[in-house]
């Protein structure tokens, strides 16, 4: 069984959230972050209470490993514990490293992150280098099942630079752009490793920042399973993420500050201090958060 | 100063080789490998034996941080001591990290590769998402003359999927390829951040295995100066690499594995076995294997 059948399956359950932990010192509540010998250590114990608090309101969380390296060595042992943290307790974890180099070096990546330490279940690429950059990575999805989501058409500005551009050859009838061209390939992927539950081992990262083109990609490729970026703090809605999903399930939709720093927000709302906040709290509000995100997302895929 | 400045002087000096430390633990002699408490440990005491051995043949070195993210924690203090053994001795590390994220999570690499543990010289970045994933890194340019090489048109096979393609629109005469509306944009930042060397801060990746397009990529982009992989092992000649350069500079030519493990090319060549080479012998190896392609490429761009 492939780890997408697993996400397929906490997707059923648990709706689309998917829990962003990027998560910066700043974003912790003051106390919490004081208490902590580092601010390693504060992250690591924060980044427990939103899991726990979140678990059932959540089909998986995105570790995005910048914010643990920004820490040095203390911060990516903090990136090793939450990952293992998320993984011992049943959830399933997507390793954000957006990673691409020549086979010989993707060998060694994906053993650094499918194996050992970090291991997670599924990571994020980068397609730039091309697909003897990718394929190395599906030996894992062969033996251990492993994922990976392959970034296609992104949620940031910049997007538009390199993704958008128009090839002068379409290479099929899904369009002409250099992310159809990424997305034709990985189609040809999910065909050789299909999961049960109809979606390929790989998937494909696309925001919801776009709404023209979303039906389209949608069924363009209807065997891409999405990781669905630009939600909220990126101006993506329930709405626009909504046309990436198929039939309930096809996506999860990744939420990193409109989660973690949800008691910022209901504390300023109370007119409240920040000095007051506890863990507790801040991981409730996370919780309510996540909930509000899952049933706008539920209420727009229904509409 | 930028880094660039640095750069083009320690080639002006040292000639054109980038010693990649793609250290595997396998390419250690065995006995040093044996000795070491650690993979990692013996990783970093052959990177210092090789980085001391080459330091005047050599005007640069790459730390591809696959080869030390494998041995998971361990493996990445490992990398940080040798690009903190480089740069104390007053050489230049390029963090090979090919990283590429949106601007906020840049930023935070960008601190993390830039500063504290795992400061490096110059860094490699992906340009899949962007400029706005490139441009948090210029940041350092401006404070610190931090340097970057963005991935133009790579060494490898799969460079034909994504790199190659044609574009429907031209943006400039410099071709119509995916590699060229990235190094036009790159082209665009050099005239933003010129060195006072003539090149801009931050270059680009052009790997010396495909010979047809190489004098042109160096005509059309005179101010971007090269991180050039894929000499030896994977194809690429002098002759090639030559094409890629510019009056006796212009860009550095990497190789790892030719020159870490020309010991065993070495021993096989005198019939003498594994188990009695010395991490001397391999050091000096390394040397002599360094200063054979110096050579061989300052001969080629004399031609």
């Amino acid at each position: 069984m492939y780890n997408i059948d697993r996400l397929f399956g906490a997707v059923a359950k648990k709706g689309h959230v998917c829990v962003g932990l990027d998560t910066a010192a700043e974003y912790i509540p003051p106390p919490e972050r004081q208490r902590a010998v580092s601010d390693a250590e504060a992250v690591l114990n924060f980044n427990k209470a939103i899991i726990d608090s979140t678990f059932d309101a959540a089909a998986c969380y995105k570790v995005q490993i910048a914010y643990y390296e920004e820490n040095g060595l203390a911060g990516l042992a903090a990136y090793a514990k939450t990952l293992r943290y998320i993984r011992e307790k049943g959830g399933l974890a997507i390793a954000d490293i957006k990673r691409g180099d020549i086979a010989d070096t993707a060998t060694r990546y994906a053993k650094a992150h499918f194996e050992g330490e970090f291991a997670a279940d599924f990571v994020t690429l980068s397609p730039y280098m091309g697909m003897d950059s990718i394929e190395p990575w599906l030996t894992y999805a062969e033996s251990k099942g492993k994922g990976a989501f392959v970034l296609m058409r992104t949620s940031n500005k910049g997007m538009r630079d390199f993704e958008y551009l128009e090839l002068k050859h379409a290479v099929t009838p899904n369009g002409r752009r250099l992310y159809h061209a990424v997305g034709d390939k990985l189609a040809e992927l999910a065909a050789t490793h299909p999961g049960r539950c109809g979606y390929g081992a790989f998937g494909g990262v696309v925001g919801c920042t776009e709404r023209e083109e979303a039906a389209d990609i949608r069924r363009n490729y209807p065997q891409l399973f999405f990781l669905i970026p630009g939600y909220g703090a990126q101006g993506g809605a329930a709405d626009d993420a909504a046309l990436l999903l198929r039939e309930g399930n096809g996506g999860v939709v990744n939420a990193s500050r409109s989660i973690l720093k949800a008691w910022s927000a209901e504390i300023k709302n109370s007119g409240g201090g920040e000095s007051e906040v506890t863990t507790a709290f801040a991981a409730e509000a996370a919780r309510r958060a996540a909930i509000t995100m899952r049933d706008a997302i539920q209420a727009a895929v229904k509409k």
